[in-house]
């Protein structure tokens, strides 16, 4: 798990190079085909990439999105109408049969069919129309870490390259993300990750959250510490936890605030000062500095698009040195493999 | 929350009576409209009542769905091309702002809005071109019970409605809530939560889980635990669990299955299968005697559609009589207020 993590600078620098033109080619098919609706459908870690892309789409393109479920073609066998919209699967593995089900029905039902995966020669990228190889490479951990921000940073190429309709990028976010492997590596190199798993080596669970893009790193951040550490973890948007599971937060629970230098940010300040009056112990992740705050991990002030890749990263590594100082073995967790084969 | 409990029968039993038409009227409008999306926004228990109408919406109806995130509109300050979609917020006190905001979003990109509120008066229902009133009476506790299955049975009767095209239900789905009332009021009175909830006293946590229509049950019931008694509970499609969490299930977790009578319940068989390798305690809610369960909540077995609306009633009352055994007040829960004011 600990080379998985690091090798993502390098990830994210091969797909820039590599894979951009291929991502290229495939949004501009998609912006020529002008999809009313665009649906995702995942599981997992891949499910909160493709939360991550829906937030995009709808905001970045204005396109209604939804995140399919799969047991609604696999279980009752419905054939939802599909057509004249955008279907796009991801998965590391491209090997679980429901998602390919539900590639399959799209196809029958008229919508354009996009695989986002690990493993061009999957089922699952057979199924499709069009096939994204996220190139991260072979994942070793069972824990997905690499794979995870590869597919973000597809699905940003993908979709920016989809608003310009060329497939390109605009000068704006080319320039942006030309800075990524860097930034990303510096995270990783400078990350406290490891002093602060010492503060939470007897925390009994986890509360995490975000708003907008960073959302889904916090749900990812809990499905981590619950997969190499088997500490259950709550994550909630920052609004959500406001309506309900804000009873529950106390100085006992440590809370992750994934608080970025943008609009979704901002938009956690209220969250935070609700969670001080609750006496939470905060760790902040991302640039600013918060009243409140009892810790933090520092990410560099960025593009919140960009922010989730990068935000991720000593999240990861918090998750992999909990495992560790709590004698757990990050690598073999306990009932899981590494393609989960679900209908 | 035990009154507000009790009173369910009679009003499902009074929206049946006194609400059908007007519910039946609006359905019929959108039936003429012919969405080419439909759209829904909500929070906490709505949010929960929304994602079984997602469900029923694309089994059903075989209309594309979405469940939109209100930052979208109000943090991000996006608006999404929702023309020709139905948007519905569902809220029981329609005042919590940020989901009028996406009303009036809606409205000004072209869609036809309905609010599913507790609240005719409320700024959620004037905001909305279409309004029903889920008719609950004034809910006295700060958990939602009584208005989640007043929400429930308001869109099933809509999207029912919707499928004939005349805002009337076929015979078949007529006959099935007639019985209704009779069959909610048996559930209440023959349920064995109480001895249960003397079982779970000292549980530090629970994981809950379903699949398709038991799915936002296990949802509802995690939040009314967390609610009530802070017990962190984690809610999980019966297909993610086995992706990741399932790690973490051991004899220490108890888990609350919902199993049904149809497609959803039988697409549980082999979660409760890796559970019980897992050695994990297992209440399954539902008409089944399941291999490897260690105890049950029974309700009866009918049509997973409104086994949705009975499931989630001795699960409310575990999570009263857990709250009362464990010293804690349902009725107050810590930070939290009857109307929740999210941006």
């Amino acid at each position: 798990m600990a080379a998985d993590i690091a090798e993502q600078p390098d990830v994210l620098a091969g797909l820039l190079d590599h894979g951009a033109a291929d991502i290229a080619s495939v949004a501009a098919r998609i912006a020529e085909y002008k999809p009313r609706s665009i649906v995702f459908t995942a599981r997992g870690t891949s499910d909160h990439a493709a939360l991550y892309a829906a937030y995009l789409t709808e905001i970045r393109l204005g396109i209604p999105t939804s995140l399919a479920s799969p047991s609604v073609v696999t279980v009752y066998d419905s054939r939802p109408d599909w057509s004249d919209c955008l279907v796009i699967a991801v998965s590391q593995s491209g090997g679980s049969p429901d998602l390919s089900q539900v590639i399959a029905a799209a196809r029958a039902s008229g919508a354009l069919t996009l695989a986002v995966t690990n493993n061009p020669a999957s089922r699952l990228a057979g199924e499709a129309e069009l096939q994204i190889d996220i190139r991260a490479g072979h994942e070793r951990a069972v824990a997905a870490t690499k794979t995870y921000t590869a597919e973000l940073l597809t699905l940003l190429l993908l979709i920016e390259g989809i608003r310009t309709g060329t497939g390109r990028l605009e000068a704006a976010e080319s320039a942006m993300l030309d800075k990524l492997p860097e930034l990303a590596s510096d995270v990783l190199d400078g990350s406290t990750s490891a002093e602060l798993a010492g503060r939470y080596r007897f925390a009994e669970r986890f509360v995490t959250t975000g708003r907008g893009y960073a959302y889904p790193t916090a749900r990812e951040t809990a499905l981590k510490l619950m997969e190499t550490s088997y500490l259950p973890s709550l994550a909630f948007s920052g609004a959500d936890l406001l309506h309900g599971p804000l009873a529950m937060t106390d100085a006992g629970v440590p809370v992750l605030a994934v608080v970025g230098a943008g609009p979704g940010g901002h938009a956690m300040w209220n969250v935070l000062t609700q969670l001080g009056r609750q006496r939470a112990d905060v760790v902040v992740v991302g640039a600013a500095d918060l009243p409140g705050q009892t810790a933090r991990l520092r990410t560099p002030a960025v593009d919140e698009r960009m922010a989730a890749i990068l935000d991720i990263l000593p999240l990861q590594q918090l998750a992999l040195h909990l495992a560790i100082g709590r004698g757990e073995n990050p690598d073999a967790p306990r009932g899981l493999k590494k393609v989960t084969e679900t209908t």
